[in-house]
Order: C-alpha cells, then structure tokens, then sequence
C-alpha cells in the first residue's frame, strides 16, 4: 500500500524548497548551506508537535503562537545558531518569518520558523534577512529543492535524512515527504529534532495533530543518542489538499491510511536520525516482546537503547548482555529476570545469548561478527504479558567525546 | 568536631581487614588482588542499603537475608566477577559466607558477602574459598590490613577509595572509617557502589539504618558517572560499640553528631567516586540554589551532571553553559528560565557566563583556565525558593568508551 518514492519534501503535489548559505555558519564555505525554506503553492493546514524542555528556543515560542490556527503557508529554518537563550531571540525569530512572508507573498503568521546549532549566542538576523531573497529565488518543485533544505538544516549530522513515499488514500494517489536533523541532544520525548513534513493530502487540521501525536509516539519518541532532550526539537506537517482526496475530518479507513503512511514515514526518519547519532558506527534496534504491556515494553526497550554501558559495549562488538538485563532492571519497571531471554542480531546472524535470566555458552565469534554489522538488534523476550515495543538508538564512539568536547569553537 | 585520620575501615577500634589475590580475576598478577575480609573482634549492629535495580546480584539476595537481624561479624567481598545472572548464584554467594564465617568462628548468617565484576559467568567458589583461610592469616588491625581490602574491591578504580574520620559522641571518642569501589555503572539511586563502613560507635541496628537511608541520600545518591544503576550495589555499615559511649538507640545530640560524622565520610567517598569515574579526567560539582525545594535542586543537579552533553563539553574545558541550561530544563522540573544564573569556578577563578537565561559575553580564556583544573564547579542560582542541593559528576572521555567498549575480554 505505501511504496517509498524520491523527492523528500517536493514529492507531494504543489510543494517548493530550497536551501543556501547565507553565513549564519561560521565557515564561508558555499557547500555549508544553513538557511532552508520550504513553501507550499496554496495555504495549508498544519500541526507541529515541540520539545518538552522547560527550556524552549525563541523559535518554539513563535511557533506556537503562528500554527494554533491550524494553517501555515511556509517554513523558514536556519542552522549554525540555535536562537535559544539569546538576546533577542522572539524578535528575531518573528523578523526570520517577516522576511519568508514577504518573499512569499504571504502572512508572517503563515510561516513557521526552526533554528538549531549554538545555544546562547545572538543569531545573526542581518545576514538572513539579507539572504531570504536569493532563498526564494533557489526554490524548486523538484527533489533537487529537498536535497537543498535538507542540507541546510544540518549540524553534526554526516548524512542529509530525507524519505518520501506514496500511498492510496479513497482511490487518490497520496504523497508525503520530509526532511529531518537529528545527531545530537536526541532522547524520546515529544519532537526530539528538527522535522519538516509536506504532504498534499487533504486533511483538517484537527485530524493532522491527531495523527502527528499518534505518529511522535512510535517513531521520534523512541529513539535515543544521548539522552539529552533539545531546546529546539519540533516537528512540523504541512498538508495542502493538492492530492484530491475527499477531505478527512474524521477517523475513519481514509484517516488510517493517512497515519499508516505517516508512521511508516517518520519511522524511517526516526531510524535515520539514530543511525546518524553523532559519532554512531551502529544502529541498535531493540525489539522488547512478552512485557506486560506496550508502555512496560517501551520503557524496557528505552532503557536499554540509552545505556551509555550498553552503548559502549555495542561499540566495542563485545556481547555483553549483562549490561542488557542491567539497564532493563533500572528502567523502573517490575519483571521477573528470570523468564528474560535476549538475542544479539543482525544480517550476519542471530545468537541467543542468555535464557531464563542465565548466561548460555556462546560461539564469541559469531557474535562479534553479528555485532561487527552496522545495524544491529538486541532482542528481548520476557515472560509477562504481550506488550512489544521497538525502540532505536546507537553506540557511543569516541567520535561523539570529540565532537561535543568542543562544539563551539 | 570531626577530624579526618589514616586508617580506613580499620581506624575504628577492634576492625581487621585483609586483602589478597585468590584467583578470581583473569591475571595472575600477585597485585591484583580480588579478595577482600573484614572482621570486628566482637559482634556488631548492621545495617544496609542496596541497589534499586531490580535485577539483583545473588550476594545482594544474601546480604538481605543475613541482615536481617541487624547484626554481623564480618564481611566477605570479591571483584573480578560480579554474581549476577550467573549459574548458582545464590549458592555460591552462601558458601563465600560460609567460607568465611568457619575461619572466623562466627555463624555464616553473620557474614555479609558482596561481588563486583562481570555480569553472567559463573564464579570461581573453587579458588574463593581455598583462599579464605590465606586470607583470614593476613588480617591487620593496622591500616594496611585497611589498604589490602580496599585495593582488592577494585575493578576498573585507578585509585582505592578509603576515608576514616574522629568525633566525639557523648564525651567519648568514636572513629569510622569505609573503603569504597566506584568508577562505571554508577548513578543515583540507593547504594551505588560497593562501600564498606565500621564505626565503634555503640548504636542500635535501627539507628545506624535511619542514619544510613538518610546519608545515602545526600552522599551516594547525588553521584553519577554514567547513569547506569549496577545489579550489585551495596553499602554495608558494621558498629562494634568498642568506644564505650552511650548507647544510641533514639533521636538525640548524640544520634546528630553520629549522623553528621556518617555524613560527612560518606560524602568525602562519594566524591572519590565521582572523582574517579570511569575515563575520567575531572570531579564535576554542581551547586544549585534558589530553587523550589531541596527535592527540586536535586533533580535538577542530577541532572546537569548526569547531562552526556554537558559531561563532554567539560571534557573539551568547552564553557558551554548552554547545555547546563538545557539539562536543567528537561529534568522534569518547572521553573522560570529568565530567572537562572550560572557561573563556572574552580582554583583557578569564578566566571559569570549566564544571568537572567541569557548568555553574557565572557573571558573565554580564563574559562578554559578554569575548565582546565580538575576539579570544576557549575554554580547555578535561580529565583524561585531558598532549595539548594550539591551533586558530583564526571566528565565523559574517550578513555570511558574504551574502558567499556571491551570489559569482558
């Protein structure tokens, strides 16, 4: 039913992007693009879900304010300065919508606007609002338009994320699309990065933030890099109706459809985003079944992905399982250890390591050459109920020590 | 009224302790010891408090049945494998018990037994108890008997943790002393290390237990290296009553001036703990004031030091106090950002970086002077109640990641 598809954000009908670098990035560099825009040819009905840190940047707070109407036309985002306990920082982030909207011909309350990067430094409102013209000027229908906005949103990040995909929604072809930042500062809680979705679907706004919550929960909320849950994290969903669809203003087989598709979606960014933790070499899927519910299974599987011991073990392609069962009996919930049995996995092969809460006798080659893969899957099986949960994250590297030693400078 | 002195757990009268290798861990090195004993020349009242995690260690399983009496003669304890999940569990940590009680002519269920080291191998009773009778030959009053013990709990530690400290109760003076084990898996939550404390104090079981809950909240867990709660820990307190004060057995000046010397060892441990994390390269302190309530500066503290982001800016000396800013806001706790300060200090200077939640330009140099001391202070003053907590931490290092990135091997 869903088949993924090229073109990120431009895969939907009636989206443009474009990304630049205007010089809010400290290198003159051309390729270190830092000002994205993503505009929509008609208004949109729109639903953002934001980070839960008491401590929101400027950029949150205007959101707020400019999508509880339900209707955006364009996002504005910027890396390299994250606007976040910085002087100015609400005026700054209204002029960074001021300038898309007049480019865009719109309302300043239409645009939505992200930052992320340094936390505490004035941003440099002169060079984007110098930059906002040749920003509009770069934007493209094509997936050349998403490739660039998706490169100027990102930070540490080693690879752009990007997936688009297609789907049939009452007999209409439906498209959505997005672009994600993710590395560091990445724990499960609501919105944990930077994620802009388009879609030409035809949807109220209501039944968006519906679906987006249902989505966050599965997907964003239960990935984990560091534990740190960001100032800045949003995640915004454009939907203009391009697509014909009959209108969903209520649930229904055409609603679960549009969530299906959006779950598949978002999964994937959320998988993408954790591969690319910062400094990661592996991405660590763990699966939790027989827990005495799915929250029980989320939070078993959330603490096992967010152990630094268990992360530095993976790194290490040392099949510690001990830390495994460690970091399940402090997540808070209540198990018996002995019914626990877990498997390391991967494409090289699946090996069971420990059964009914006791270490077995294990082939430790094997299971160095299936934690030697890239992705890799601890899977969990207990004896309480049949509560399962996914949850993704990736190993500590001394990559990650370098980059957040210094990251300012 | 409390004076700091040499001798560790054998500074308080009538305490032996010894410390050999037996064989337990993998090295045949005659330094590495791995088998620790510690005996009170009469029975003592005892009390302790153990991990949170409920995944427990068999010896942990021992020491609540062995304890529960409130009394005890000894303490047995190994490094180099933890007993946990491991085949036998229970059973062997009986017979460490046994073992030891036969050398020192005491019941077994007046021996408490403690293991620390890797998780799910079966453990060497074989060598463990061939060595007891070694072992009990190389007991000391004096404090190298103190030292061999505190060397032999070791694992991953570069430095053995001992304090031992004078007061006076009642006209009379009492000593108390510890040895602890620290360095990974540790993070707040009841007893989080291995510790063992001796006091010749005259109290009651259920005094020292209410002195030992109430010290451990504001000691052990305020700690925390990598926010792994380990399956193993415990701190044992053993007080033979040979000062000769007046028995302790309620509230009063008496039981103040035991729980302030109890507190003011066990903080000093703690701090080598978190001193000498895993990797680590600097004691990181948070101080926190203004805030709601002690409970609230507390969670807050922790949470800045628990903070992965945090710990490696200050790894990178890196004054990113944007990031403590952060760690504060997605502790759980609601405050007002515009109304938080924080300053970096240690020997070296006290720098103002943030006031009123917004970033002031700042002398980074003598920032980086001050990060580069081994000891560094976050000092953070909010506005909202007279709550005040201090909490220890570590940085995060490359060495931490390669320390646990092949424990097993």
């Amino acid at each position: 039913m869903v088949n993924f598809i090229e073109g990120g954000v431009c895969a939907a009908q009636g989206f443009q992007a474009a990304g630049i670098h205007v010089g809010v990035k400290a290198s003159s560099s051309p390729d270190k693009k830092d000002l994205a825009l993503i505009v929509s040819d008609v208004e949109c009905a729109a639903a953002a879900v934001y980070t839960s840190n008491v401590v929101k940047a400027a950029p949150v707070h205007v959101d707020m304010a400019h999508l509880a109407d339900g209707k955006a036309r364009a996002i504005i985002a910027n890396s390299g300065n994250a606007n976040t306990c910085a002087p100015g920082g609400e005026e700054n982030a209204e002029r960074m919508c001021a300038a898309a909207a007049r480019a865009v011909g719109c309302r300043a309350e239409d645009v939505a606007v992200s930052s992320t990067g340094v936390i505490g430094q004035p941003i440099r409102i002169d060079v984007i609002e110098a930059g906002v013209p040749a920003l509009y000027a770069a934007l493209s229908h094509s997936s050349e338009g998403s490739d660039a906005a998706a490169r100027a949103i990102m930070t540490t990040d080693t690879v752009k994320k990007e997936v688009a995909l297609e789907t049939t929604i009452g007999g209409k072809t439906v498209r959505m699309g997005g672009i994600a930042k993710g590395s560091g500062m990445i724990h499960p809680n609501m919105g944990t990065m930077l994620c802009f979705l388009t879609t030409d679907c035809a949807i109220s706004p209501a039944m968006i933030k519906t679906a987006l919550l249902e989505t966050a929960r599965v997907s964003f909320n239960r990935i984990s890099v560091d534990g740190d849950t960001s100032t800045n994290d949003t995640c915004i969903v454009l939907a203009n109706g391009m697509a014909g669809n009959q209108f969903i203003a209520a649930k229904g087989p055409d609603y679960d459809a549009f969530l299906e598709a959006l779950q598949t979606l978002c999964v994937e960014l959320a998988r993408k985003m954790a591969s690319d933790g910062e400094g990661a070499k592996h991405l660590i899927t763990c699966h939790v079944q027989g827990a005495a519910s799915e929250k029980s299974a989320e939070i078993i599987a959330k603490s096992v992905i967010s152990s630094t011991l268990t992360k530095a073990a993976i790194f290490g392609t040392d099949a510690n399982w001990g830390r495994v069962l460690c970091a399940m009996g402090y997540s808070g919930e209540t198990f018996d250890p002995d019914k626990v049995d877990v498997h390391f996995a991967s494409a090289a092969g699946d090996i069971a390591v420990c059964e009914q809460g006791r270490g077995l006798p294990f082939d430790e080659d094997l299971a160095k050459k299936i934690l030697t893969e890239h992705d890799v899957e601890i899977n969990i099986t207990m004896g309480e109920g049949d509560g399962s949960c996914t949850c993704w994250g990736c190993d500590i590297t001394y990559d990650y020590i370098q980059i957040n030693g210094d990251y300012r400078t």
